[in-house]
Parts: structure tokens; C-alpha cells; sequence
């Protein structure tokens, strides 16, 4: 018996996944947006391997994601700041932090908040630019280019009863 | 000189990255959003190596994200559905599709559309509940239980130049 060729969808999420799909990167995407611009410090608030640290940093800046500034010649010392494509990391992050905070946050509670401009804390969601409804799997349904004009799957095809 | 003890942050990011922070496991997540259920298709359409798929299969249904429920005593075989937890990380998923579709693209533009109840392509948005506006790293700032009291830090401290 011969496996099937292995034909990995082309794909916005692998893709995205390809620099940022590793914890030690979006912790370090983490640490940035919480104000933490230096290597020692990131090491220390993320309990990150000084290596892999140093690893990922290299990718996010080949990337795209974060830009590395001087801050000492001597000896050369850098701090990371987000490009407009790390800030747009944020929902990412954002939606990392609900689901830990619902799903993982124990008896203590969630340990960090998020306030709002707005004076409330911060509970995201997610809706549909066009409609303005909250987005939720059971409303949604893939569309292939290549499949175009072909039956289209069921919305919520995802949800076990929907 | 001795380094500084690492004191990495109780966060639920971290937690969240610790079941989820790993490109294969988001990748079967994916999979089964798409409705592949079988371990042998989702092999195929990630090109995740088999060990490494099963192993983070095993986490993900023992953390409670995915369920697997027989399809076959004979030899034994196994579907995978997400439980409320894991229909919950729809918004990972459709952040880091985002994300992927505006900046990884390229000249094909994104891959895969998916498209909302309404009618409308999805374009997701992430919005304050209490407010109902995007929610920007501009317009945010943490707030940590042990520090409350304390001087906040100021919104949109993670943005250059905010």
C-alpha cells in the first residue's frame, strides 16, 4: 500500500503559520506589543531559549513583522518595535488571549485584562465587516476559487449537529 | 555575569500557545473547520509529517479541543470534531487567515475565500463588545491585577509613534 501524496492546501493560515506558527515567535510578538523592545527582557518574560529567541527574531524582522533599531554602538544593542503588519498581529494575539482566558484561566481568573479607550475592558469579538454580525463557524462556508460554479459546501459544515 | 532568573509572565497567550502554538496542531484545527475528519486526509491536505500529527492530535483531544469518535472497529479508525472549546478557536483561525490574505498573498491574491450567512465574502473585524468599535492597538492598554493601583501604562504604547 502506497500513502497518497501528501497535497497541502494552498493557504492564508500555513502560510501565516510559516513565521509566526511556533510559540516562542508570537510570544515574542507578545512581549513587543506589551512595551518589551529588548532581547534580555524578552528572554526573561517569556522563558524563551536565548537561541530560539534569537532564531525567531531574525524571522519576524525577515519577515516583516518587527524592525530592529540600535539603541547602543558599543556594544551593539537593538530594540524591536511592530510594522504595520506586526500591528496587525494584534487580532491574532487578541484571540490567543480570549480563548486562554476562557478556556485555561483555572480558578484565579484570567491574569492580565485589556482595557478599552472606550473605559471598558476589553472583550473582543468578531463580526462580519459587511453585516456587523458576530462571526461564528456555523455561519460561514469556504469558497475555492477552483471550485467555483461546483456545490458549494453547507454553512457550518464544521459544527457537529449544525 | 549571571543572567537575569526568568520570570515569564502567567499569561493566556502563553497557555493558549502551549495546546495550540505549534503550526501543526492549528493546521488539523483547520482541518476539521474544513470538514476532514480522518487522520490520513489531514496528513494529506497539511503534508504534516504522520508522528508528529498524531502526537498533536492526542493533545488536542486531551486538552479538550477535539473529540474523536469511532468510524471503523475494523481495523480501529477514528473521526475528529471540535468540542465547544475548539469551535471557540474560530477566531484564531480566521485572524491568522486575515493576516495571511493581506500580507502573504501575493499576485494570485488569497487562496480561499469563505463566505458569511449574509451573502458577503467574510471580512472579519475585531470589535469591543462594549463599544462596538475595531478594536486597535492604538486604542488599548493591559491592565494587571497585581499592579492595579499603579500609574497604567499609557493606550497605544506598543505602537511606534503613537
Amino acid at each position: 500500500m502506497t500513502a497518497a501524496p501528501a497535497e497541502p492546501r494552498v493557504c492564508s493560515i500555513a502560510r501565516t503559520l510559516d513565521i509566526v506558527g511556533e510559540k516562542w515567535a508570537l510570544l515574542a510578538v507578545r512581549e513587543v506589543f506589551l512595551g518589551d523592545r529588548r532581547f534580555d527582557e524578552m528572554v526573561k518574560r517569556t522563558g524563551a531559549p536565548r537561541d530560539t529567541l534569537a532564531a525567531r527574531l531574525r524571522t519576524l524582522v525577515n519577515a516583516g513583522v518587527l524592525e530592529r533599531r540600535p539603541y547602543s554602538e558599543h556594544p551593539a544593542r537593538f530594540e524591536y518595535f511592530l510594522t504595520a503588519a506586526g500591528l496587525d498581529l494584534y487580532p491574532v494575539i487578541t484571540t490567543l488571549r480570549t480563548w486562554g482566558d476562557k478556556y485555561l484561566a483555572g480558578d484565579d481568573g484570567p491574569p492580565m485584562s485589556v482595557e478599552h479607550r472606550c473605559g471598558h475592558e476589553l472583550a473582543a469579538r468578531l463580526v462580519c465587516e459587511a453585516c456587523g454580525e458576530p462571526v461564528s463557524p456555523r455561519d460561514t462556508r469556504p469558497v475555492y476559487p477552483e471550485r467555483r460554479g461546483l456545490q458549494p459546501q453547507a454553512f457550518g459544515a464544521a459544527v457537529p449537529g449544525a
